[in-house]
């Protein structure tokens, strides 16, 4: 019975690369897996895809009735999944994050380990079952790393992504930080996006000390670039605090060259983010030198703050 | 920071067997873990661990103080865990069961396969490691999957289960079938053991449709012997249903000599076990031939009709 293998909504360079990575080592292995996503893939894996002359996965939103089983990969948690989780068997599950509102009725195979990116995971699993990983099989698992590391830059980095991106980049014959910087910059083709979609792509809800924190992350080579159209952010991320009911919306304007974050924060309480970060805010904003990480370098701070 | 390793509550020969080999191997990677107990070892367990001259690890029912981070093999639903698990960091997963009320707030190390043994995956975290496995610990390994698969005789076995089993007792050196059966007997001398101990002993605990469904296993050379005692068992099931909130208690009684399992049915609903099995309850009875696996043949039935 075919399979469908999957990354989370919104699906970043990990979640469609490892899911076509995941896939092709099943076929390998004999089964018979499609590689599909749960959304269209934003500009940076556009890029890689197109790097390695892979086409773009086709988007699905529900697995039934053709996929009674599915692979998941790059999450867990039943609200990033596809919209039928609860009725369909996961028999696979490849992943690095925690595990958290998954539940499934049978035994599975599950692979996870604490490292910074899922084709890391995927990796070992190639090395387990001693099959080969084709060169442009390596140059999107590789694009998977880079993306979720930020060139090893974040410290979600493990010396694991490190070593198995190494190796990646051999077999994919392309050289790490020239190939790294160029598709990290295609992901940061801001021009053409509405404020609307800068606040909302990569915008994640966390609650606070009874309060409800939004925090969203865009990532660009050119700071000053993204802060001439600051009047415009501001004025639509009012807009949606007020419709969704976000008491603080914190921006990360992340310069993933230099590692360092401008905050652009609306909404109340300010002071706590000026103790979470132990800075003033000027005109709403504030520099975090070497902060990219919102997972590690953020949400904790403000939790702790709160 | 030491951490301990432990199977479910109400131990098997697989939850103690797993903590011993998975704390060993940590131990041989340079961590300081300590293999614990839930609950005393059932007589089977004593034999093997008697056998392979290992002491019986100390029980425990709390982690915290002295241990924030711990190990959890064999099972992950919490209400089969240590009390305090909600409030403790597990590093490491290892378990051949479904994913069900298992959430960490970190990313872990999680492998989990469906094979009929956690011994069987260890064995495999072995390999990876390229540790070697002393022979009193490969005893201790196969007794687990000799106990789980019932001798290869379950439907949960695979061809790994097999494979490794093969492997496990030519480093520990006796006769599989030899032992195995020796073992298997060991643990069905029912005589001495009270009503309430038999509906202990290897009981677990599911959420089902918003019930509370507890399954235990008796295993026996004999189900006339075990059911001469049907009247004392339904009392003591009535009274644990009263004082422990279960509403439905499914008692599988079974012949492991020839893989048929005689099911007592207390509590309600009862139609729910008709429509699983496809059966009639006769005096809340059934038989169920071929049965001998409640991770297989009894929860994703029963799952399936609530």
């Amino acid at each position: 019975m075919k399979k469908i293998v999957f990354g989370h909504r919104n699906p970043d360079t990990d979640a469609i690369a490892a899911a076509k990575a995941y896939s092709y080592l099943k076929n390998q292995l004999g089964e018979e897996t499609e590689a599909v996503a749960l959304g269209t893939p934003n500009e940076e894996t556009k890029y890689a895809l197109n790097y390695f002359n892979e086409p773009v996965p086709r988007v699905v939103t529900k697995a039934l009735p053709e996929y009674p089983e599915v692979i998941l990969v790059d999450h867990n948690e039943a609200q990033q999944s596809i919209e039928d989780i609860r009725e369909v068997t996961v028999t696979d599950l490849i992943d690095h994050h925690r595990i958290a509102n998954f539940e499934t009725a049978f035994p599975l195979y599950a692979h996870l380990e604490p490292v910074g990116c899922t084709c890391t995971i995927i990796f070992r699993e190639f090395e387990r079952h001693a099959v080969e990983i084709p060169a442009h099989i390596a140059g999107l698992m590789l694009s998977a790393i880079i993306s979720d590391t930020l060139l090893f830059k974040s410290p979600t980095t493990t010396e694991m992504d490190q070593l198995v991106a190494e190796k990646l980049a051999e077999i994919a014959g392309v050289d790490c930080q020239v190939y790294g910087l160029e598709m990290l910059k295609a992901g940061t083709n801001l021009a053409t996006k509405t404020a609307e979609e800068l606040i909302t792509a990569d915008a994640k809800s966390f609650e606070m000390g009874g309060k409800t924190v939004r925090v969203d992350q865009v990532n660009t080579v050119d700071l000053d670039e993204v802060f001439a159209r600051e009047a415009e952010l501001r004025q639509a991320i009012e807009a949606q605090n007020a419709a969704e009911g976000y008491d603080l919306f914190l921006l990360m304007v992340t310069d993933i060259l230099n590692s360092h974050t401008r905050l652009l924060v609306v909404g109340e309480p300010q002071d706590v983010v000026e103790k979470a970060f132990a800075t003033k805010l000027v005109d709403n904003k504030a520099e975090l030198p070497g902060v990219v990480s919102r997972k590690k370098q953020i949400v904790p701070q403000m939790q702790q703050a709160f």
